[in-house]
Order: C-alpha cells, then sequence, then structure tokens
C-alpha cells in the first residue's frame, strides 16, 4: 500500500525535506515538527523549511531548527504535510527541484499534487494522519511528538469540538496526557492566548460586524491599516471569523482581511454551520479548505468582495 | 463507605428532590438532570427543582420536568450536586426542611453542610464525581445521562482544557461519543453559541477593559442598565471574565457585574492564571470557589469594588 511505498522513499532519500502550507497554523507546524521528529528517530536528518512561524508556536519542542529557506538546491524527497495544493506550499520552489515527492493531507480540496499522496478528508488534523502512520510505522510517539501531534488535532479541532472529531480522537489525547504530554498547557498557549493586537483587531471586527440576510451571514474585515496600526503579527487575525461563526442564527461567517495596503485585494476566510459548504463557495474564487473552513483570494474593494461572495452565499442559504 | 450509605438513603426515600446552586451553569443542570435520570432508572421519581434554568440548556434531556417550586413541604431526602454551601442552593428552604441530606460536590470550599457528603475537590465536574458514581452504583449511562454528564464536564472544563481534565475525563468521552452522544453539538450549544445580547455585551467590556499592574491584572465590568439595554437574559454573561483571562501577560481576570439597578453591590467573577489562587481572595470577601475560578458578592461603587479587590491581589502578585 501507499503507506510501504512512502517509507521505502523516506529509507532511501540522503536528503529530505519538510514542507508545508502558507500562513502556517498549528496543525502546519506541529505536523511538520511531529514529521521531523520521527524522522529523526529513523536516523533522518530532514530540514524543514517554513519562511515565517507564528511566535505561538515557538514552544514545540523541535522549532529552533526550522529554516527560513535552504541552500539546498535539490532536496532527493521533499514531503508536503497538511497543504491541499502545490502552490499553497510556502517554498514551493524546494517542492518542484525535489527527485521525489510525498504529500500527506487531511483536505478534501486536496489536488493529489505528489508522487505518493496519502490523503484522509475525513481525519479531524493532518496531525491525526501522522498518528496513524506512525503507528503503523512502529515509530514510539515520544512525549515531544505527541506535543506536536497534540498541538495539530487541538488546534484543527477547536479543542476537541468540530464534528471530525472521533472517539479515537480522545483516546489518543488520554494517551498522550498520561505520556506526560501537557494538554492544557497546549490548549492554553494555543487556543486562549490572545496578544494585545489580536484584543484590538477583535474589537474593530466586533465594531463592523454585519449582519446579513435575516441573520444567517456575518461579515466583518479588518484593513491592512488596522494591522499595522495595531503592530499585528502573522497569525494574530486567527480566529476572529469564528466570533461571526458563534453568533446564534448565523450560518455562513465571513472574515476578510486585507492583503497588501492600497490595493484591492483580501484574503477571505469563510466558516459555516449546518449545511452549506464552505469548501465549494470559495472554490469558485480559486481557493478552497474544509466544507465547514476554507478560504480564497478575492479582488475588489471591501465592498465589492463583499457582493461577489454574497451573490454566491445567496444561492445556497 | 460514603457511597453505599447515601445507595442506602437513596433506596429508603419515599420522596427526593435534587437541587443545585444559584446561576446554575452547566455542570449544575447537567449534573441535576443525570441525577434525576439515574434515579428514574433506580425505580425513584425525584423532584428536580431550579428556579431559574438558562435557555441554552433547554436541549438537555429531562429538561422539561425541571420545576421552578414545589407543594411539597418536606422531602424525605433532598440531594444538592454541584453547590458548595447551604447558601448558594437555590431553593434552600427544600434542602433545609428536608428529612435527611446528601451533598455531592466538586468545590475545594464545600462546607460539607449535608447528613452525607462526598465531595471530591480535584474533580473537574461534578458530573464527573456522578460518572464514578454511577459506575460504582452499577448504573447504566444511557445516550440521556451522558449528554447530561458531558455537559457538565464540557462546560466546566472549558472544553477538556482546564489542568483538572484527566485522561480518565478524555476516555470517557470517548465512550460517550460511541454511544452516541453528540460531543460536537454539546459543544456548540453550551460553549460556541453567543446571543446578540451576548455579542453587545462582549462589546462594551472589551471597550471598558483595564489592565493594571504592569499587565498582570485585567478589570471590566457591566451594569444592570447594560443588561437591560441589551436585553441579556441569565446566562448571557457567563464567559465574559475569560476575555480578560485568555489577554496574554494576565495572571488574574475580574470582571464585575452590577446585581440591581441603582444599587451599589457588584457580582465578582475572578479567573487567574499560574499561581494565584482566586478561591483565597473570593473567601476574603464571603466567596469562594476553585484556586484558578471564584467568585463573591462586593458592595461598593464600581471604583471602589475595584479597589478593594485590588488592595487584596496587590498582596499576592
Amino acid at each position: 500500500m501507499t503507506l510501504d511505498k512512502i517509507l521505502e522513499q523516506i529509507q532511501n532519500a540522503e536528503s529530505i525535506v519538510i514542507l508545508t502550507h502558507q500562513t502556517p497554523d498549528g496543525d502546519a507546524i506541529g505536523s511538520s515538527l511531529a514529521m521531523k521528529l520521527a524522522l529523526e528517530n529513523m536516523g533522518k536528518s530532514p530540514d524543514v523549511i517554513v519562511p515565517e512561524v507564528p511566535e505561538v508556536y515557538n514552544f514545540l519542542p523541535g522549532r529552533e531548527d526550522i529554516k527560513a529557506e535552504s541552500d539546498v538546491k535539490q532536496y532527493e524527497l521533499a514531503i508536503s504535510v497538511d497543504c491541499a495544493t502545490e502552490m499553497r506550499i510556502d517554498g514551493k520552489e524546494y517542492f518542484e527541484n525535489a527527485k521525489h515527492t510525498i504529500v500527506i493531507d487531511h483536505h478534501g480540496s486536496n489536488t493529489m499534487y505528489g508522487d505518493f499522496n496519502y490523503v484522509n478528508p475525513v481525519s479531524p488534523a493532518c496531525c491525526d494522519i501522522l498518528a496513524g502512520i506512525f503507528d503503523y510505522y512502529d515509530i514510539n510517539i515520544t512525549k515531544d511528538i505527541g506535543t506536536c501531534l497534540l498541538t495539530g488535532i487541538i488546534t484543527d479541532t477547536g479543542g476537541f469540538k468540530y464534528p471530525a472529531t472521533t472517539a479515537e480522537t480522545f483516546e489518543f489525547a488520554a494517551e498522550l496526557l498520561r505520556k506526560g504530554v501537557n494538554v492544557s498547557e497546549i490548549y492554553k498557549r494555543t487556543m486562549d492566548t490572545m496578544s494585545r493586537a489580536t484584543f484590538e483587531l477583535t474589537k474593530r471586527v466586533m465594531d463592523r460586524m454585519e449582519i446579513l440576510e435575516d441573520g444567517k451571514v456575518a461579515f466583518t474585515y479588518i484593513t491592512k491599516k488596522d494591522v499595522n496600526e495595531v503592530n499585528a503579527k502573522p497569525g494574530d487575525h486567527e480566529g476572529l471569523v469564528n466570533i461571526g461563526r458563534n453568533l446564534s442564527g448565523v450560518q455562513v461567517s465571513i472574515f476578510i482581511r486585507q492583503n497588501e495596503e492600497d490595493k484591492d485585494e483580501y484574503r477571505v476566510s469563510m466558516r459555516t454551520n449546518g449545511d452549506v459548504n464552505a469548501s465549494d463557495i470559495c472554490l469558485m474564487f480559486g481557493g478552497g479548505g474544509h466544507p465547514r473552513a476554507a478560504g480564497a483570494t478575492v479582488e475588489g474593494t471591501i465592498e465589492e468582495v463583499k457582493e461577489k461572495l454574497m451573490k454566491e452565499i445567496k444561492k445556497v442559504i
């Protein structure tokens, strides 16, 4: 099966690079570092290249070894984790130039862009898939590997709350807790610590919140000017889309943020409750993701982006 | 042991009333209803008296049978769940008048005010204690009982995130998920649904947030006028204290709300990170709770209450 072929690739490769998606989240960083630590236990010395790691993940084991770039022109093997398309890989040149490529992911919109692809769209997190792979390879899940894996699981399940969370997810958390992994600390650091900048962004996002379509759609935004004014760092806007999502009666929550100052282009984050498929809508704008959490980049002013999105959303609510 | 004596009391009682604390939360309502359903499985017909149940718990099995009051003057047995002191029981006259009394609780500040007391302060939730008791009594935890128990566990652990959460807590969640309990739905309904009133209160709480003592203390408030203006219902202020608690660097978060309009008296909610014991501080004002989550009622204007609290807090941070 694919996992055996992937193992063979790993064992034969002289040089390995691990890559993940742009604006990496907990599952992206957790998967990258868990894979690195596991490969090290197999006697390999992989590079992890992530150009910009949000500060919040600095506590993760192996974080200090993450590189922003590399002198190696051609790796023998590139492993992409938690990334749906080749375009979305941060540092995709390393993937393009590699002799062999492996893709491990849990996005339903994954385009199977590797030589070997192991994609499970019902898995709640890429880290959850890795836990299964490590088990299959008989790799001991150490406290450090467990800390990385649980970070991805906690952040991608919203703290065990999204419907993709399974009984096995809870049992895995119990197992890791017994191994000494500090579940509460991971939760606190990744989900429950709000920077002052995020606090200020939250106030603006709430003040600007528009409730549309009879309470079914929540829309809000931040501009690059906001980001600069509150001195926000990458990751400080994470979770802002959930404010609208959690509002009673809301089926679709939209949060858009400007990519560059004085440029009419916005990164859209969409979260849905119930039956609306966020991934389907975002795919229409060249984006993608999961049924209840997806994203895209849309050109236009705030009002124009809103109108473009609402035109599609109105068809399905 | 105590549990055997409690079982004997239950088996012998002709009439039983189940009571819990004022301004009941998920653990209070979940415990009350789980106990009711379990006793019904034992052939008993207990009353559950809770004068005011927050709307959010309307989905719980057995909710429709909760009474606001009762014609029964004297129950043979009163069972208090999740309530630290007799004073805090909502409907304490039923407890006072009962022939025999049982207290089941997980508050460290519990005063052991029953004839039989089963109190475990390291338990993450009263519902967690009940799960153990039902197991000891060989009571089958049905999907309905499980739904009530998990509601208390999820709300009192902040969704499995507080340090009191154990490996057994996760394993119990896995077991309930396998029984068909909808973990994600409970989470969504109890933790992630924000009413429009709460949304408006949140905006005010954030706008008024004061960061004191070099970023270590967060203080904010709402008045009865706020509550009236946004048409808030009981429970709509739940969780507002966590906004300050989650701010990076904050050790003590204080949220106070006015009890009655034109009266200088405030209900204090305190949450702490790290080493500050919230229960110790609140005990000085006649309140109590857990080391990291406690409350009290303090007289004075907003500024006066703040000063009284800060005087004590400054001694320990």
